[in-house]
């Protein structure tokens, strides 16, 4: 029996060496994350909020890492399914264990698997909404431990933006909704990409660490098979002086 | 002779009928303009201060209008050419007009011609500077009085954002650079549009109104031939309260 290190109660499964429960702070969530791994950051609470569903939705999320996009958007959204797709076989099980721990087993399933394989392993068509945190590095530039899992998380080494793209406009339906996060520095790419796959973006919102400074992220919401006509919407804004987030930024993490 | 209404000094040429002479607050710069043509707004204003020229560069505007832009751009730059490329005649009149009064007869060329025969009228990669604000809006979608001056400044009766990006691509050298302002609605298209021609984006500002406000405004610096990697800039806000510019726009203005 592992116990949690805060409450000392016992876990509700098993724990493997490096990992720790953290609290979401929403609806009483909770996830497993190992540190020496990867750990979500804002980004992945960002593209949870952006990301908007019906009710009755079927929502796939592309390499869904540690869940935590579908373990938020099971609370934010009122979607029937949640699905997760993780090529590593240690971060899909971990997240499984997290949809265990707070009981969204009927909710969001856990797949191994690629994204470059993914029109294999799902029909065609078959969700309203797709979510992605990609991988922002291009290629693994001689990077020291490519193979790792951090590494995997953060650079194109087991897949390309056009691997993601090709996916999501075939596993949406038609108007289905493409939402991802990712760097402003990549962003004529992504858009030129996004549109060759008929992925039109029709919300971009930059998120900027400080009023006056360069944005540092960028949040797309994109529709198969629309016409073209681009929202740009006002800027996020992350603090308002050093330390101290904006009121924007904290209702999206505790409303 | 025609007397400047302001001063009543005997203007530096004819004016036409409706015609009159704005000082331009830049090193004693003035334009013919015709309200009931098409007046010069803030975007020309801000394209010419984003447009960045080594000194010896040849520059080219493509749909100069009245000429605001190579007029700004001899004050602002050290462009050894600038050659402003009108399709209507008025227009190109009037803006030779106002190249003339200026004295500016040696450095400013104002042709009249049609972008989309760009390529014919000057040789392959011969400027080193491309600007173009171009008409923002899709179409003439059955506007009534199409044909007026105001309404092809505004709107792709004569030309589309494709044949500005082809006209461009021809007529750079590799590596010059292509500035433009366009709609922010745009923003996809118009990426994928340049992409397609090689012009890369490699810096992005985003004008908003208010801090608080979507962008209306969106400058772009392309560069032909070079790698996809995309600076996005700190918002450029335009008012800090109703009808109080901010000091960047001052400073674009008046230094």
């Amino acid at each position: 029996m592992i116990y949690e290190p805060e409450t000392g109660r016992p876990a509700d499964q098993d724990l493997r060496p490096g990992e720790k429960i953290d609290d979401l702070q929403r609806d009483g969530l909770r996830i497993i994350q190992d540190p020496d791994r990867f750990c979500f950051g804002m980004d992945a609470v960002l593209l949870s909020w952006y990301a908007q569903a019906r009710p009755g939705s079927r929502a796939l999320d592309l390499g869904t890492g540690t869940g935590i996009i579908p373990i938020l958007m099971s609370s934010r959204t009122g979607c029937a399914s949640l699905t997760g797709l993780e090529i590593q076989q240690e971060s899909a099980d971990m997240a499984a264990r997290s949809v265990r721990l707070n009981g969204l087993e009927d909710r969001i399933l856990i797949r191994q698997g690629d994204i470059r394989e993914a029109a294999d392993l799902f029909p065609a068509a078959s969700f309203d909404v797709i979510t992605c945190n990609p991988p922002y590095m291009i290629g693994s530039h001689g990077l020291v431990g490519a193979d790792t899992s951090k590494a995997i998380a953060r650079h194109e080494i087991l897949c390309t933006f056009e691997d993601v793209a090709a996916a999501a406009a075939r596993l949406l339906r038609s108007r289905g909704h493409f939402y991802l996060v990712h760097r402003p520095f990549r962003l004529a790419e992504i858009i030129t990409v996004l549109c060759r796959h008929h992925l039109e973006p029709k919300r971009m919102r930059l998120v900027y660490p400080f009023a006056d400074k360069e944005p540092n992220m960028v949040l797309l919401d994109c529709v198969l098979g629309a016409a073209s006509r681009l929202t740009v919407e006002k800027p996020l804004i992350v603090y308002e002086a050093p330390g101290r987030y904006t009121r924007e930024i904290l209702d999206i993490y505790y409303q």
